[in-house]
């Protein structure tokens, strides 16, 4: 029986640990929280990231070890990469934890990005946004999250705000694309090198967060392709173990690369019911070198996301195909605390199961895109 | 959030946890055997039953207590109800522990099983084998599953052998039937008397032990009414509380009752995929009296029972819409160490599928009941 360390204990991990739990694998979570919520459903070990006396009994109790936070310090992984496997490994992992050098492998994969530029200085900023051109937006080279370290530029006016806020860290400026869509596409790679994707995905954002995804995104036949050779192109080139998402935006019909999420995704969490084997127990399956397992979707879901404190979980519990996702987290503005996925056999099931559930909670804002986008096939 | 403390830490358990976990409910194991493979997944007590000091303790941690076991002393379970909320209650556990207050109670809500009669010395097991004719099955009342604590009389030539392999505790003397199939509904009912049920599943045993289940049963529609009637007369009768299955004979096209499990089932396993809302979730969903969920099928599902060791994962894994199940339990002859749960939308792709692993698992006398009942629509 194998155990799987995982760095940092959040829902991610929670899922993870709950996902490869029938498959006979134990857990062994890290985490510098006591009570990070995946410490409820796996063993917990509270350490940072720098206690290497801690990292090394971690290392000695498990037989491969993978990441709930993509942002562990690149030579953590690297140190801990030296004494266990680890996947995604450590170059993969570092390679997406800078936007720039992330868009720049984009490019060079010929995946289509917005225009950017590197920021290092006030100057810089200026050129790049001379170059650009407005709406553009600042975002922070390293551990942004959930529109975290970001600032959108209106005009160049914003520019001293902007740098005021931001500046003193690697930057990055980035158009600010007017997109029809966002989508995303959660991969898995195996370490044979078996590749699988799971359906386009379409996703909402408020405040920077995921609010809802609908899979499959209706209307994407043609974006199917494009976007799942991007995936493997990524994959590939940076021999990636595990599961990941590529978002992407969608503008005049054609794919633009945002990022890559080297990690299980918030965009997948709908894969627990609404396909065969989820996202949890693909990464699972991927970094213990065990088969792939089937990534086709079961009908229509739907994710919305709880952010800040769940609403009550009686609507969505007496709705037939409906699952509750609590994460078992204190709630906290801005933080993401559970989810709820809605699955159906018909895009008119589907309005129906989320007008009730919408009406009941109060949440017709956050279920109103979806709706609009939901078609019969 | 709710804790909800389970005493013994079996499979059952260990699946109740996993399926409660997204719910966002906590558990608390306890079990004799600080190994129990439950702990794997939730904190774990250990404790014997009648460690009244511990389960102070045990039940102090927690919100409502129930059972993967249904051996339970009965006056272990009475102690706790005083401290509190055990679901189901004793009394509805005390009547499924004796097979003759069950069958007792059968008759009495007007449920058909097969002859039988109490015996409680050797006298009343030749004028028990006299009256109810051979062949016949004697077992033990109390503390019997599995097979455990029966003897097959073939003729009146058996009854010293099967005096001296039970006598001396209390017994019952079954009539033994030929029956055409055995078959199984599992059902849950709420603390507020919501009752639901999955549909009928047909079993096939080997040597006394669950081998292989399907869902829903072929031909059953003329089962299904009085199976349903059945199972909420008998609900409803012990106020029972939580999902339970009850196991009929089908003879001549109509159900005998033969037994009632008071938990979560085997025959149940096949929910965890096969249906939108398991037996599993439906049980932590009833003692908390939450909304009971989904019971429907989706499609046609098989479950196949690992009894003393585990066969190779990998052609399970590699299956579309198959799903592995390792209890994390060490082998041991007539154990139950997992299941796999095969799903398909019909016969046709079912019986490709069970081919296939069958094959690769050396497994086809374990398949070839199911393969030879399954029907398409």
């Amino acid at each position: 029986m194998s155990t799987v360390g995982i760095l940092g204990g959040g829902q991610l991990a929670r899922m993870l640990a709950l996902a490869g739990a029938p498959l006979g694998v134990r857990f062994l979570i890290v985490d510098s929280a006591a009570d990070a919520c995946a410490g409820q459903v796996a063993p917990l070990l509270k350490a940072d990231w720098r206690d290497f006396d801690a990292l090394d009994a971690f290392a000695k109790r498990i037989d491969v070890a993978t990441f709930d936070f993509e942002n562990v310090p690149a030579d953590t992984a690297a140190w801990l990469a030296e004494r266990v496997c680890v996947f995604p490994e450590p170059p993969a992992l570092a390679a997406t934890q800078d936007r720039l050098i992330e868009k720049t492998l984009f490019r060079e994969l010929g995946i289509d990005t917005p225009a950017f530029a590197a920021v290092d200085s006030y100057q810089d900023l200026q050129r790049a946004l001379a170059e650009i051109g407005s709406p553009a937006v600042l975002k922070t080279r390293r551990l942004g999250y959930d529109g975290k370290g970001q600032f959108r530029i209106k005009s160049s006016a914003d520019i001293d705000v902007a740098w005021q806020a931001l500046g003193g860290v690697p930057l990055i400026l980035e158009a600010w694309i007017a997109f029809e869509r966002e989508v995303s596409l959660i991969a898995v790679r195996g370490r044979n090198g078996e590749f699988s994707t799971y359906p386009l995905v379409q996703n909402w954002h408020a405040d920077g967060i995921l609010s809802a995804s609908l899979a499959p995104a209706p209307h994407a036949q043609a974006l199917i392709e494009p976007a799942t050779r991007h995936a493997r192109a990524i994959a590939e080139h940076l021999d990636y173990v595990g599961a990941f998402a590529l978002e992407l935006f969608v503008k005049d019909g054609r794919l633009l690369g945002n990022e890559m999420a080297p990690r299980v995704h918030n965009s997948g969490h709908w894969t627990i019911e609404g396909a065969p084997c989820s996202q949890f127990e693909n990464h699972v399956r991927a970094v213990l070198g065990l088969p792939l397992g089937d990534t086709s979707a079961l009908g229509v879901s739907v994710m919305l996301n709880w952010i800040g404190e769940l609403p009550a979980a009686q609507p969505v519990l007496a709705e037939p195909r409906a699952h509750w996702h609590d994460y078992g987290k204190s709630p906290r503005a801005g933080r993401k605390v559970g989810h709820a996925t809605l699955c159906a056999d018909s895009a008119t099931e589907m309005r129906a199961r989320l007008a009730r559930v919408a009406r009941a909670l109060g949440r017709e804002a956050q279920v109103a895109p979806v709706v609009a986008t939901l078609v019969d096939r």
